[in-house]
């Protein structure tokens, strides 16, 4: 996997990208744009970029309405060497997605050795426990939470291709701190990772190695976690690491 | 020490202050309103909510200009029993007291047993190295910091009445994570105590305790502390504590 914080995406980092996805020159790449409400402007972008490095055909397969069923792209998806998702709303991809031939397609691809990238709603969606970006407690949407509050997160089935960890994105730069560490503590036997913009995850089996212009923070094992009054959380000495640029680490 | 947050303040925790002063009926309370620039506004407000639940007198000294020298407030400062240090600009408060008998006045209050309280600016001063809220590397001022970078968070000389202890305020509300650990990561021997607000920590010795509304964040001993490219900060497995109302902690 190769999963990106969002915000700007260096050439440097669409290398690293194409050299993860270990592309023979048969191989393809597909792109999954159904994050977002501008599919071709999305697929564009990516398209530009990804033909500056690589020289491989690149499809754009926007599996709206009917187009979940349609045999000729899901044999292409699982068929795919690399699968790039793109960002927008979590929310809006896995509705397209969850439960559907898609959805095993893109995990027939990861099984046959496909890299699975998706930067920021793409990012989100490789957890099981996808955070949405919603809050149960406060109803207005903000970039962060203004609190640590048990109950409060909101979780939807993601992609699962991560099944103990919990993926948040854009991560320093909009200080998410109070999202993921709600999210800690809702499965404090996960391992939470934020990541920020510009820099990626390249993850294979349970090796992180950090790659980009920013940091990944890492946060697990909380202690005594316990809930008071007003849902507060509380919890003691949880392990907390930030590694930048080529710095490695490993999942539980 | 009784350390607030800032933001709002409950009977609660007014009578919690009082309480923790140990006043008795010819105690006094100075109010020291230098770090605002409406010193009358700020003493009115927290006079009100003090004398709703103290008898006791209620002095408001505004040591601008000639009156750091003034020997009759000087020997009532350094004989009050509580001194409550407003909200505002901490970078305004040390202005006017550092290198001055203020400054020895309120340390000799505090020798002496005095309770030493203050609110936002008022709980920043606490710290030798104080946080003054600037960046170094980005000119503009956020209420949290966009990046975690060495040799970017502003340190002036705060009133060191905590000596290995760096506090932040109105912490969870305003995500000031990236500040904090950026503070850390430039003294990492150092408790760093971030305080959300309508929210307290009393410190007597090395015990805290919180009380109000909301949680206080303890940082402490990151490993492997290293600085690469851009300034880029980076750790590993530094403890993260979370503490709500009634929770007691010790420092290092």
């Amino acid at each position: 996997m190769f999963i990106i914080g969002g915000g700007d995406r260096s050439p440097e980092l669409i290398s690293k990208m194409i050299e993860t996805a270990d592309l023979s020159k048969r191989d393809y790449i597909v792109v999954l744009p159904m994050a977002t409400a501008e599919p071709e402007a999305s697929f564009e972008a990516i398209k530009t970029q990804l033909s500056a490095v690589a020289k491989n055909n690149i499809y754009s397969f926007n599996f709206a309405g009917d187009k979940v069923h349609d045999r000729g792209w899901l044999d292409s998806l699982a068929g795919a060497r690399l699968i790039f998702i793109t960002g927008g709303d979590q929310s809006r991809f896995m509705k397209v997605v969850l439960n559907t031939p898609v959805y095993d397609a893109i995990h027939k691809a990861y099984t046959n050795g496909a890299t699975i990238a998706g930067t920021s709603a793409g990012a989100a969606v490789m957890s099981k426990h996808m955070i949405t970006g919603n809050q149960l407690l406060d109803t207005n949407y903000k970039e962060t939470f203004n609190k640590l509050r048990a109950d409060n997160i909101e979780f939807e089935n993601g992609m699962g291709l991560l099944d103990s960890v919990i993926i948040d994105q854009h991560f320093i730069r909009r200080s998410r701190y109070n999202r993921l560490l709600s999210a800690l503590t809702a499965y404090p036997k996960f391992d939470c990772i934020g990541i920020d913009e510009g820099t990626a995850i390249i993850v294979k089996g349970k090796n992180i190695t950090v790659t980009g212009v920013s940091q990944v923070i890492r946060v697990a094992d909380p202690e005594n976690v316990k809930v008071g009054k007003d849902h507060l959380i509380t919890f003691e000495d949880l392990r907390f690491s930030l590694y930048g640029p080529g710095d490695k680490f490993s999942l539980k």
